[in-house]
């Protein structure tokens, strides 16, 4: 395919990157997106991938999909190994070997990974919930611990593995604590004989003195009566100092028996950023011009997770979709104005506001940074918000049909919810061209 | 929990052992069903799930959700390892150890694996498709490959990576090469844009003279028939003699560039039969009794595809599952016979046909061994029935509208199909409890 259309490579198929994508597909440029899943995922529902409530395949898109009727967008599947300084180059990781991608105009969307803050105990017996990988590694858990909690004859260690341990007081924190209250009360329990006298007991721990810290204060507090008022242990002010793969050590002393630490205190900039040899800001982000173009590399634009950059009022931009799809079509028309010799402009945030939800009927929203609204209605709005910004009519559907399941038809026909166990232990083993 | 109800093991919750669970579960026994998975499978549909048109959760059904309301039906997950000779026990690896299990009457029904008659290149770099794990490594394999041929520019390994060879003229076989050839024609190859001028090559590799051999030969050659049409390379009495990772070597010294060979050429015994001390007869099967008490072995029955029984004919019982369907409801009875001292009565089997579907809309169906239904008609019938037959109103809603995306909607919107690429890549090398 040889052409004279500007080439633009998209390091990512997160929210940033496919919203670039999206925003130059009807351009006369030729495109590259490279990840290193063959899919989009849905971020915000990935913690209900991991606590049964949907399939891995309602928060995953086939990129190749979106873009199969535009034969200038190309897909390919690899790790990006390298962003080379001395040309405009790419060097990707593939099956068939390392493949050097040349671009005209790069657009780095890498996103961002779990941060432990270097803590390597954490890395090892904590779950993150960043992909969906993850997702499926805490789903798998979950369901293998209950099976021996069930055979366990000792209360004490049945009662360890019945207690989920949640760090963090973000969206994510709340919602996987509430949605893991709900999942162990409502379904589990009652197909455990041994276990159906033994309460649930999910625990979230918040280092500060609040959660959802950008929320206005009535929201923070409404938040924490939501999780109190459904039986979730709320620890304030309270740091993980110890872990083990039974155990969790808190800085007062206090020792919890739990199996199950799920980590969602914290995110940072991927590894790759790294790369591209200018001095990264606080959690290692990019630092970008307000055009999006990365600080002193020219013709690569950074967008989302992995960029710094203040807004007027001085603070970062903050790690959220909605700013990485805003700064998406940012820099891809700044992209088109640069071919045409345009001037940039730079980049602005329209904020629609924020929502977390607190398990089935409970949620917080702050609309527009300006309407609070809590509990059922607020639950309402982000059912609606959700469902309307997945990608693709089949998905959209797929959740609405399991929330339908989940929610309102489970009391009378005890739910579904995805409960297949497939083991680590045989993911692992097995070769993967084995007829087994 | 002590009680004096007599104690029914059951090893494997496939359809010979699902079913006695539930021919026994509402009388008072209690009852003990072991598998190494948390789900049962809906066979049948295995091949749809290795061709994206299911997910997995369509096919898998969580076995503790079935029995949640049966107190005196309990689970243990892990892997039967011992049938004791000297004592009514066997031995379960879990994830806690080996568990010693004592019963009053065990039934065996552990099912079918893979046979590959020895051949281990064959186990090396040929697919299996009889478990869900199968179906994701088949899945995963394909997508992985073809993203692998987009960028692929020898035309000669492109033609091998988008050649697939299916061993097997059983239902399993055809319905996989015919569910091959139209995801790759109908979805992949819009997607993938360099792949759009190389044809679809999908070879049915059969080792006898025909296909399906159990049905009338009119049948039989409908359905090679429709193979062609469809556009499918069938071989007859052509034989597998080598394999390599790019390449299999027939019998006639043809060898075709291909890395992709499923095997559905024969299923065995599972090797838990040999742990009966009982001489096996041909392809691992436990010998039984009319009742189904395995022969030599009191108080201990064998259901499904691991027996070897011989019908009025002289031909010993298919290993198809309304045998062990009915073989599991006449072993309940027996149970129940043998505790109330009732002499057991012999298995008698109620054949309701056969039926195999080649792709979208074609089909052969045996109705009652006497009506011989082929196309558009037996395809329909294929469907109703399997819809009707699989276990939980959610499955079956899920796998319907599956198929109306997939069949119906497809001209209209690109289908949609489940195409998440897990990597077995990440599955291996990741720690199962890292936060990545």
């Amino acid at each position: 395919m040889t052409n004279t259309m500007p080439k633009v490579v998209i390091l990512g198929a997160g929210f940033g990157g496919l919203f670039t994508a999206r925003a130059l597909m009807d351009s006369p440029v030729d495109i590259l997106l490279i990840d290193r899943n063959n899919y989009h995922t849905f971020t915000p529902l990935i913690y209900q991938v991991a606590t049964c409530g949907l399939d891995v395949d309602d928060v995953s898109y086939p990129v190749r999909k979106i873009f199969s009727d535009k034969p200038n967008v190309n897909f390919l599947l690899g790790e990006v190994i390298d962003i080379h300084q001395d040309r405009p180059q790419v060097s990707v990781q593939t099956a068939d070997g390392i493949l050097p991608i040349a671009y005209d105009y790069l657009i780095v969307a890498v996103g961002s990974v779990t941060n432990t803050f270097g803590n390597t105990q954490i890395d090892h017996y904590g779950f993150g919930l960043k992909t969906v990988e993850d997702a499926v590694r805490l789903r798998s858990h979950i369901l293998g611990l209950l099976e021996r909690a069930d055979w366990q004859p000792d209360p004490v260690k049945k009662q360890a593995m019945t207690t989920f341990v949640v760090v963090g007081g973000g969206p994510t924190g709340l919602e996987t604590a509430g949605a893991l209250y709900e999942l162990y009360q409502t379904v589990l329990q009652r197909e455990y004989h041994t276990l159906k006298g033994i309460p649930p007991r999910v625990i979230l721990i918040e280092a500060t003195d609040t959660v959802l810290r950008p929320y206005p204060a009535a929201l923070q507090v409404s938040a924490i009566h939501q999780l109190q008022q459904m039986g979730i242990d709320v620890r304030l002010s309270q740091k993980l100092v110890g872990i083990t793969p039974e155990t969790i050590t808190l800085d007062n002393g206090e020792v919890i028996p739990t199996h199950t630490l799920v980590w969602a205190a914290g995110v940072k900039g991927s590894g790759l950023a790294a790369k591209l040899g200018v001095e990264l800001l606080a959690g290692g982000r990019i630092p970008v011009e307000p055009t999006l173009e990365v600080i002193g590399r020219p013709n690569i634009y950074a967008v989302g997770d992995i960029t710094y950059l203040k807004d007027p009022s001085g603070m970062a931009y903050p790690q959220v979709i909605p700013v990485a799809q805003q700064q998406a079509k940012r820099a891809a028309q700044n992209i088109l104005n640069q071919i045409q010799g345009q001037p940039q402009a730079a980049f602005s945030y329209f904020d629609r506001g924020s929502m977390a939800t607190i398990g089935r009927t409970r949620a917080v929203a702050w609309l527009f940074n300006r309407v609070e609204v809590s509990g059922f209605i607020a639950w309402m709005a982000w059912l609606g918000l959700h469902l309307v910004t997945l990608l693709g009519f089949r998905n959209q559907i797929s959740v609405f049909l399991n929330w339908v399941w989940n929610y309102v038809a489970f009391p009378l026909r005890g739910g579904y919810y995805h409960r297949t166990l497939i083991s680590t232990r045989e993911q692992a083993d097995s070769e993967p061209d084995a007829v087994s």
